[in-house]
């Protein structure tokens, strides 16, 4: 049994890669942690924060008169705090859909991105790549290629995030067309655009306007942007100008105040959460001020500190809670959240990588987050992309993917009635008709456990998960075929970026 | 800083440890994963099961003489086959209290098992340890001392489980004694005893005795066994035995069906569930005709299986439902109940083994479980006990145990009010009073995850999770000193031990 095992895995490994569902519909209920009572006293200290203490919009004069044009006149010492009533606030934000549809370009990848729906993408932002063969090192473009193809082909990521590692290799500058190339042509799976410079936001409009047509922009979501604000409470002109880049197009953003707990919030989680609504809120008023309707993410990214080195810890229970309390925030706001992912401080895929990553990707699914950034791939604090990582969290996406399903408790069949009239006491299911019609369906299947015993095992090379992880990802990326594209759009985004690319000077920071 | 960081953690390690909290007092709610209808839906099959399907009391005399007492003819091809009416096992049920004390040889550690509290405990039967040094190997009694030394000394567990490894050097028909002896007088945690002979479960009672006293046995619960069904609906004699032994002297039981689902139930989370319930409840009402009002905790004990080989899977979402469903059914039924643990497929202590022991943790605390054995240490579906990984479990268990208490949400000093007048948009919260007041208790930190920078851990000799935990147990013990013992009570425990293993033949199965 235990051969047949190992060669029904080898098969397995080379067979086609399963296509995607193109996103989850969840089943399961959230987990909702505190009361009303807890809940209402949150909701009076996003108040306070929003009324009496401010957000301040630096840097940004057109912002600051978007706020003067719907009558708030900003102040504080620099000129530039907002203070609004948060009646008015709540109403703005409840001018965004509770969810929409990013559409990809192959319609079968579009995702719908709120309400019941659960939506995973992998690490955005490391500078470092790491795997099991190379070790850790910059990231560069051929990393960066590799890395869309294998979030393309992996069945249990539904989006391709942005930045999977930093191509160092090309110049900060032109960077960003290259990636924005990248996930257009080597993957049909949505994903996000740019937002360092102006500028890099509206090549990546321009492109999704090239892939998608003028027309359905207009109406539709085709590109969509993730965006940090300045906690504590600044909103600087790189969150301001991606909205209106975004909004003022119609497409989305997701707007995420990263907060190490105790550095750029207080230390306690929930004045932290509060906080971090406070200025998610404050900059969907905003969107709804450019475009009212723009499609909005309530953003969240809470982590724990070390005491010994003030480093910040993941998968640690005061950002696990974060995500329970936030979730029940965004839901009574009516809007899509984005929280947790697969986080760890570890350095490389080992345990501690694993149990961090496995707390904060439970609570992050149990918490509702619509769109989840980092759910494959993040290693060292999100410094690293590991490539065996990657493979890891994503084969556990799928058991919680299998998880908010809730499985067949409402069918008939799910109570196995007859199966007892087959059954004696002390006998075994493993024949029954009922075992029969079921089995093939009742069970995850992931790819990278290793269910055999020792003996097995052990003929096998006594392999951990990190060295089936590296056959894995190595495996499908000799696999990989790039989804058919119309050559003449890959023309004209080939034509954009080098036109663009002649442009713009060489600038490596 | 990292130095320092360093420096901190290697006097930390050597510093004293810590003393447990007893248990915990939980005040996360629960997570309920199914509606009222399913939930009635669920009860009526277990009510089916219990009424028209019946449930096997097997070569115990004695046991259907119980149940003819109570009015109830044994049935079936064997003429032991239980139905009995639904209502009236409930109502045998509701005698079990909600929740009860285990008292300890050291009333500082006596556990509340029930209603909003729960109790961690290790591995419970692994044949075989494994250790970064010694490897594999069957477990001995040297192994045996060294993992009750260790629970003891860890502040993350409250209770010691019994057969935390087997200790294989022992006669089978002798080994209860020496391994009562070892939880008795190197630990003062309350721990389980005996079950798989009645002479071997009366020596755990008789052993309790001399520790706690005649008196104190016939008004406290100062001892617990754990025995498992034969499922598919089949009791035996060792169940029915233990819970005479135990229950009859108004000690504690936890009967846990064991079934791994499409084989010792049907191949659907719902249908097993509802059938591990039933076999729960049977048992339970058997018990409170034994003696009203036995302490009594539902277990449950559900697998997965891999569609390759047919062998338990763990960690993943079928088992993981599961638990959600049954914290639901018994909390309705009013009962304590033991589910989940840290469970795992994979032989060593790598990340397949904590991706799966997180999730199965995490839905084991969320789901309410008030008593979890192989809450730590459990490799290799069982198998075997692993040194390293009894540590690395137990310190994620600090983190649930923080998780669970929810920290101060409803303090005052929760929101912080104070600190935003001392810190301007995009300052920091590092030096404000509210950190100061709160940095110390805001966050768990763990023993054993590294969140240093890449190069302060490369210094460090890049070590794994498994290596720091390796380090840990083996300084543990090297700083292990025994709780006090009253010398004559020690003595007595050791001349039940010595007359009773001069009573015994050995017998090596």
């Amino acid at each position: 049994m235990a051969r047949r095992a190992r060669t029904a895995r080898r098969s397995d490994t080379t067979a086609p890669v399963a296509p995607a569902s193109p996103y989850i519909r969840r089943s399961l209920p959230v987990f909702d942690v505190l009361s009303e009572d807890q809940l209402t006293r949150l909701e009076g200290q996003v108040d306070w924060l929003l009324e009496n203490v401010g957000i301040a919009f630096r840097d940004d004069p057109a912002a600051l008169d978007v706020w003067r044009r719907a009558g708030v006149v900003p102040g504080g010492e620099h000129g530039d705090l907002i203070k609004a009533d948060a009646q008015w606030i709540r109403s703005l934000c409840a001018k965004a859909p509770r969810e929409f549809t990013q559409h990809a370009r192959n319609p079968e990848r579009s995702v719908v991105i709120g309400g019941n729906n659960q939506v995973f993408a992998p690490i955005y932002g490391a500078p470092f790549v790491r795997d099991l063969e190379g070790g850790r090192r910059y990231g560069n473009m051929a990393d960066f290629e590799k890395l869309v193809k294998l979030t393309y082909m992996h069945p249990n990521l539904h989006h391709g995030s942005f930045v999977i590692c930093e191509p160092t290799d090309v110049p900060v500058s032109k960077r960003h067309l290259d990636m924005l190339f990248a996930h257009m042509t080597l993957s049909d799976k949505p994903h996000l655009g740019a937002i360092t410079e102006k500028s890099r936001a509206q090549d990546s409009v321009d492109m999704a306007e090239i892939v998608f047509g003028a027309e359905r922009l207009d109406r539709e979501t085709c590109i969509m942007a993730n965006v940090n604000t300045n906690s504590p409470l600044l909103v600087d002109k790189v969150v301001t100008e991606a909205i209106q880049v975004y909004c003022g197009r119609g497409q989305a953003i997701v707007v995420t105040p990263f907060i190490l707990t105790g550095a750029m919030g207080p230390v306690s989680t929930t004045a932290s959460v509060a906080q971090a609504v406070a200025e998610a809120m404050i900059c969907c008023a905003y969107a709804q001020l450019v475009r009212p309707g723009a499609p909005f993410v309530m953003g969240n990214f809470l982590s724990s500190m070390s005491l010994k080195s003030g480093a910040p810890t993941f998968g640690m229970p005061e950002p696990v809670l974060s995500n329970y309390i936030i979730g029940q925030l965004a839901r009574r706001l009516g809007l899509p959240l984005r929280c947790g992912g697969s986080l760890t401080a570890s350095k490389i895929e080992d345990a501690q990588s694993a149990y961090e990553s496995a707390d904060s990707m439970h609570s992050t699914v149990l918490a509702g987050s619509n769109f989840t950034l980092h759910a494959a791939g993040w290693l060292e604090g999100g410094l690293a992309t590991g490539f065996e990582k990657l493979v890891m969290d994503a084969d556990r996406l799928g058991a919680y993917q299998k998880l908010v399903g809730l499985g067949h408790v409402d069918d008939e069949d799910a109570l196995a009635r007859d199966a007892y009239a087959e059954v004696a006491p002390g006998g075994h299911f493993l024949g029954s008709a009922h075992t029969m019609r079921n089995y093939q369906t009742a069970f995850y299947e992931p790819r990278l456990s290793d269910s055999e015993n020792v003996e097995s095992w052990e003929e096998g090379g006594s392999l951990d998960m990190r060295a089936r992880a590296h056959a894995r990802w190595t495996e499908m990326l000799n696999q990989y075929e790039a989804p058919p594209i119309d050559p003449a759009l890959r023309d004209a985004l080939a034509d954009h970026v080098a036109r663009r690319k002649s442009d713009l000077p060489d600038a490596w920071y």
